[in-house]
């Protein structure tokens, strides 16, 4: 297996990996939520949930400065869920959880977010996918150069766990921040040799 | 009046703007997301406008794939509207119109978008904002570095239009881009000596 940049993998024995049992139950957009908030208030970095994409087509004003949102539906994301600034560095990605204990289907991803992905990857952005198995209790960042990587190279239709296993970076669970994927985003920077 | 990092002003004659008629009605909001569009278009920049905060407090499911939100809220937005990719930088911006022939209001900025921006200038990212008086066809880049010199040496509660005549960039209209607002940014970049 190649490793772009000369990176290597965080963790390559992954078969093994630690079991937290505390954050069962907490989902992964929580947990990367408390860890964004965590980044802020040590002024390491500064990383959002974008708000949910929504198109209103009906408001009450039952006064002057209140707005009720009567008739709105769920819009088709046109990026990612999350964005910021970290080192600099413009950090940008889509996060998923999947139930199976297998594989990770490709469906969970919109095309144009991999479009985006790929676009953000060319102009010096760092640009990744977190995939948590939740049966499993593994949590991987996946690059976006290992995703196409995969995508090119097979016409499955789902990503197996092996291919994380082997190809991603495993995100451990702990206290503060809840999951530390900047310090897979530090070798990331580091192995760019920027 | 001193210039930080350097930089010069892109046009520092400002009253006698090139006036132009045809995106006259257009908003702002409209012309930043046809500029931002185009830079995409031509792979120059990927900068989203970000979907408008809500509380949803009542979805409706008609039928298995679709959901109605019947219920919902504005929330107040914790960071700026604006964000993105440009030349490996990340930009952050918030945009405002203004009717007021005089002076911009300080209350069309939250002061917790004012704490993100400058901690957005503070971890080398681009940070400004973009105000346009919409009765004089004036519209501004305004970095938050000059925002926060006037706001340290005034206690005013809105900043003139003198200032952003000075202090500012002007934004001039044109075709495509509609706001060619990266102009300004590469000579902010410039001036930083990035």
């Amino acid at each position: 297996m190649n490793y772009p940049n000369g990176i290597k993998k965080e963790n390559s024995s992954p078969h093994t990996p630690p079991v937290n049992y505390k954050n069962r139950g907490m989902t992964l957009e929580n947990e990367l939520n408390l860890s964004n908030e965590y980044y802020r208030d040590i002024d390491k970095a500064y990383i959002y949930k974008k708000p949910t994409p929504i198109k209103i087509t009906k408001v009450d004003y039952p006064s002057r400065d209140k707005a009720i949102i009567k008739e709105a539906f769920f819009t088709v994301p046109s990026t990612t869920d999350y964005n910021g600034l970290y080192k600099g560095k413009y950090i940008d990605f889509e996060a998923k959880e999947t139930k199976s204990h297998t594989s990770f289907s490709l469906s969970n991803i919109h095309p144009h977010q991999v479009t985006h992905l790929k676009n953000i990857h060319n102009h010096q952005g760092i640009a990744f996918l977190i995939v948590r198995f939740t049966s499993l209790n593994e949590t991987y960042l996946l690059t976006i150069d290992k995703f196409t990587s995969f995508i090119n190279s097979s016409n499955s239709k789902s990503i197996p766990i092996s291919y994380f296993r082997e190809n991603a970076y495993i995100l451990s669970d702990s206290y503060r921040p809840r999951i530390d994927y900047l310090k897979v985003v530090d070798i990331l920077i580091g192995g760019k040799n920027e």
